[in-house]
């Protein structure tokens, strides 16, 4: 911006010229966010972005005659800024020219970097979307996620949860990889053929992100183990994609209230909800409200016997990291009474509406936790 | 199935009475598919899938009244295939009972392994499906797709094109992975920061995968390499998600035929379509022809501006690589003339029809090919 052409007359200075006035006693204010000025700036500054001063510079200025100099990271910020308070009436205001990058380049002093490096380079891009911000990144931090599955449905969702900051996950699969899971399932790889899934996924998602804590149990999940499976977690995602650990992690997602991110995919096709009836008691319908009975098993047929079209599970189980980031940040729509279907050959989506079954033997308002069944038999139709 | 339930009446034998008669000069037809007997099977045996030998019986067995066996994995299909046989007049049919697992079990000869184990193993999942098969596996292992930029849209593309068997990924990017990278970019890992992103991505797809050629070019790409790079391509995947190359890419996948898996990300949002305008003139649109001109480029952020939520690219560089794979086998409707435009707060996918424009000074028949332009100005405004 010229400054000729600036509307209000606001004094610019040189770095060394701050920094003189600072030894004087003069308050120096880095206008830029948070998370910027967490990667270092000048010293002995105070940091206020420049819209919470806008929104209150009396909170910081004590009075409208007080000597007060912004800096930001270029210089543009804190001229805008400064013009801004001068229109308030505040009248010994100036920008510091070239911010803080000029600032560094001169060799001024400049302060210790801030709380942890890494949380704000590796997040920068979340850090940047007001509806995540900082706030939304610890949140996402602090967060568990349980993911049961660690193959065609859990790699793509395990890996984006840990890129995205989820602090912990919980992964659970008595498998080890095989050759044939690698047509699909990316946390694996050809050298890590035969070992344990969870294992193997360990591997990759601390490699992507060090700091994410992933708790590893190469267990099949069944009625003995799923509560402790998923007790700490704040969003479970089915991705087994068989019908007998669905039934049970619905019925255990409603009995611990636990928002449960549902996915299956078979051949060309797949399908994705969010099932959270235990925290939205006949509001929110449940799987079993949807699917009372399993299918038959002889038209039911795995990705084993049925095949899967590689991308199809990956296009799912983002879908399904998608529905839990936004669960944990509390963020847009979630898939809440809403089954979302993806004909990848069509390529098209559509959407059907779902509602609770006010018969719904597990979820109905009142009615008692039925206990776990045998789901194997269940589904095997005895 | 039960024997006396079983409605024409098939000879049941055990694998050591088949190999026996093997001897004695009798046909032993191994009925599973090609990717099943590929693992290996009874020695001297014929293979002929059940579908093609009850659709052609006279092509393998000479007379109604020649002997014949048949043997598939556990003997269930065998005894089917055997029955279809009688009913159609052939008198000397009888089944292997158990199988090849049964015929390994009992020590009894095994063929070689034919063709590439780790092919079969490896793609099982793809070769179940009818619409892929051998001939669709082979397809994609002869293809070539080049993907500009190996970063947010070209993490996912890439690594599902490699799992899927892809046999040849050119890459194109000339950045270093960057700690701000890893949130989406899941290529890469903490280890790799500094490391150019196409060695850093030519690591994470041969872990997956072995077999695939992967051509790193760590080029920025420009009027002067982009033939160079996409001229012996069968598809080119835009992961570079920034104006200049989109419409460089365009310009040059126009020029040389080559169709074009368009993906863009901002913030919660994302879109893609293919631009197929060079193989199909005046009928498909290009890009330009959506946007003739780039928006000005104070109203047209990217990433590390804007910000992005990270799994959106995810969604978008995974939709991209299923395009690319249906182009590749010529299956579904590719996204020709249509924009899926992804909101991933609302969860919702919705399709915009486009239309070539006759006017577009690109791809309008019969027009001459106006040669490259600075891109770069042109996004400039300048």
């Amino acid at each position: 911006m010229d400054h000729d052409s600036s509307p209000s007359a606001v004094d610019r200075i040189t770095p060394a010229q701050a920094h003189r006035r600072q030894a004087e006693g003069v308050l120096l204010i880095d206008v830029r966010e948070s998370h910027e000025r967490a990667l270092g700036g000048a010293e002995g500054s105070t940091g206020v972005s420049r819209a919470e001063l806008e929104a209150n510079p009396d909170a910081v200025i004590p009075t409208r005659s007080t000597p007060v100099m912004l800096i930001c990271q270029v210089g543009g910020r804190s001229l805008q800024a400064a013009q801004s308070l001068v229109e308030a009436g505040f009248r010994a205001v100036c920008s510091v020219d070239g911010g803080t990058d000029r600032w560094v380049a001169e060799g001024l002093p400049v302060s210790a970097v801030e709380g942890d490096v890494d949380f704000h380079e590796r997040y920068s891009r979340h850090l940047r979307l007001p509806e995540v911000g900082e706030a939304g990144q610890r949140r996402l931090h602090d967060a568990r996620v349980a993911i049961v599955g660690a193959g065609g449905l859990g790699s793509p969702a395990a890996y984006y949860l840990a890129a995205a900051g989820v602090g912990s996950l919980v992964l659970a699969d008595d498998d080890v990889v095989d050759r044939s899971n690698l047509q699909r399932q990316i946390l694996h790889t050809d050298a890590r053929v035969g070992v344990p899934k969870v294992e193997s996924a360990r591997i990759a998602l601390n490699a992507l992100n060090p700091s994410v804590d992933v708790d590893a149990f190469p267990e099949r999940i069944g009625a003995g183990n799923v509560e402790r499976l998923i007790a700490s977690a704040d969003v479970v995602i089915d991705g087994a994609d068989n019908f007998p650990a669905r039934y049970l992690l619905n019925d255990a997602c409603v009995q611990l209230r636990k928002p449960l991110v549902y996915g299956a995919v078979h051949r060309f096709e797949g399908q994705v909800s969010v099932f959270d009836a235990g925290r939205h008691r006949g509001d929110a319908p449940c799987y079993r409200c949807l699917f009372p009975e399993p299918p038959p098993p002889e038209s039911a047929p795995n990705c084993a016997e049925a095949g899967v079209l590689g991308v199809v599970p990956g296009v799912i189980g983002l879908l399904q990291a998608t529905e839990a980031i936004k669960l944990i940040l509390g963020l847009g729509d979630p898939l809440r009474g809403r089954l979302l279907h993806f004909d990848a050959l069509a390529m098209r989506f559509r959407e059907t509406r779902l509602h609770a079954d006010p018969q719904c033997p597990v979820c109905t308002p009142g009615t008692p936790f039925p206990g776990y069944i045998d789901y194997a038999r269940f589904c095997a139709g005895q």
